[in-house]
């Protein structure tokens, strides 16, 4: 039966490829050239983590430890600047949402449950964990001179890695083990995400913003 | 008598609820979902501050140290999504005029001390106290996806956090005890930008960008 | 004959003058007010090298250490303000080509070297030169709202910091002395900048970008 650790690594690594993959699409919608390509996807696959780590005063980066992952990335785009053809992609816009979901899932989590182990407050180490896992696409946008879609397409996810973070905290107060607490707290998280998804459920909107009624 | 640390905390709070209606206000601008509101507002109200701390390496930072803040802040998006009207957002952008006068005071003048007191060179505890006062507004505008107000309105605004810094710095050095540096300081930079506010003080133009006259 | 260490130093002056004069033509076209301006200009000029040492977690930073430096900046941006005319900065727009890619020949091969000779891996060390050269820039794009033109104008730039990294590090790994080393690794560096821009080299296009042919 495979580890709890093994399926990690594997859910990180589809993960981080989908991350760099959204980052990809976004640097194509703005034309950018070899350089924004690759700088763009780096910052949508690592941005989020790394900027948890200069909050947190964490070294060394994630990708300094392991600078495979930067040579996998600039893989990556060279093969994209290479290989892909303007009719692959939508298709990769569709194919990254599922593991674009799981990698919520995943980071959320972790980066509560590392921030919190570290003695964080509960809040604290919730916003880590929302940090993680969708400021590296924040970031992608803010370097495409783009409002980030996480702040307004009015989708559950950053919401989705809030509720998650809050279900591990609650776990591991319950005294599960480690890897039940991020396993069952990750996959809520992710399974949330694809019903979202599927039922294309939408925050409710401003209620300053709507039309105001005649009676109010 | 009250002293000055509880007069410092009573403008310290309502100050920093202005800089999160600020954030919530360009949020409503920009029609942002729950996250971005919460983001925005979070970042107007404490991003100066914790860019500061990254800058001069201090951890924890104020809100990790006193997570009552995040929550506060929560509780104020919350109420501001569900309760706000439209109608209510011109009255909230003259209502904070003060407190936000009241802030650039006091943290431009903290700001400028606690960088002073821990050895910086004077300009540089300058510059710190006017990242802590302005650039909340800054990063607020960048997760916008808009100009930073604070660059390009020609108001007096860094600028007076720029004088007050320096008053402080020579108050301190006159020998002036702490609290009334910091009193003294601070209400003289939010009286001024106060003045600035009434009589409509503007920042001279750019002499390159103006229309050159026949005989230059 | 003039040390390396004393040629090095002038090309550094030079070279941050370039950079923030590009910060000031920048602040122009937006019409950025006398805090934009000084702000953009000390970003343009010092924001790479901050930016490289806030993730390597280095201090104090340069402009911490010279204080001198801001007070030049802030002079010339105040120079620049009341001297400058319109007719001006296309002149200056010019002047800054040659000091900018003796920077970028310079500043890449100084950051990978500083990173390379302080343990890191060495694609994370050239990453650093590229930070240090190339993203004073990149946030001077960010706090104007421009899409940074490192990476979109299909020019070779940061790739030219890129390989001067890598030349650097080679020669580092051939035994040259420290001094060869930078030298020959900068001025190859600023030389190909200056083909580049005397031959109007361009990066190759993204291939999913063009016009999908018939055959394929």
């Amino acid at each position: 039966m495979p580890t709890f650790h093994s399926l990690s690594l594997i859910v990180e690594i589809v993960a981080t490829l989908a991350f760099a993959a959204s980052g990809l699409l976004a640097a194509a919608r703005k034309r950018l050239d070899a350089f924004g390509v690759c700088m763009v996807s780096g910052v949508a696959a690592f941005g989020g983590g790394t900027l948890r780590d200069v909050l947190l005063d964490r070294r060394p980066f994630f990708w300094v430890q392991h600078p495979g992952w930067v040579w996998a990335l600039l893989g990556l785009c060279l093969f994209a600047l290479v290989g892909l053809r303007g009719r692959h992609l939508a298709f990769t816009e569709r194919a990254i949402l599922v593991p674009d979901a799981l990698g919520l899932g995943l980071f959320s989590v972790l980066g509560t449950m590392g921030a919190w182990s570290a003695g964080m407050p509960a809040i604290v180490a919730v916003l880590m964990g929302i940090l993680t896992a969708v400021f590296g696409g924040v970031l992608r946008d803010l370097l495409c001179n783009e409002l980030p879609k996480a702040f307004s397409d009015h989708q559950p996810y950053a919401v989705l890695a809030f509720a998650g973070g809050w279900l591990a905290i609650g776990l591991d107060r319950l005294g599960l083990p480690e890897s039940a607490t991020l396993g069952l707290a990750a996959l809520v998280t992710s399974a949330l995400r694809l019903c979202a998804l599927q039922w294309h459920w939408r925050l409710p909107a401003w209620r300053a913003l709507e039309p105001e009624s005649r009676q109010d």
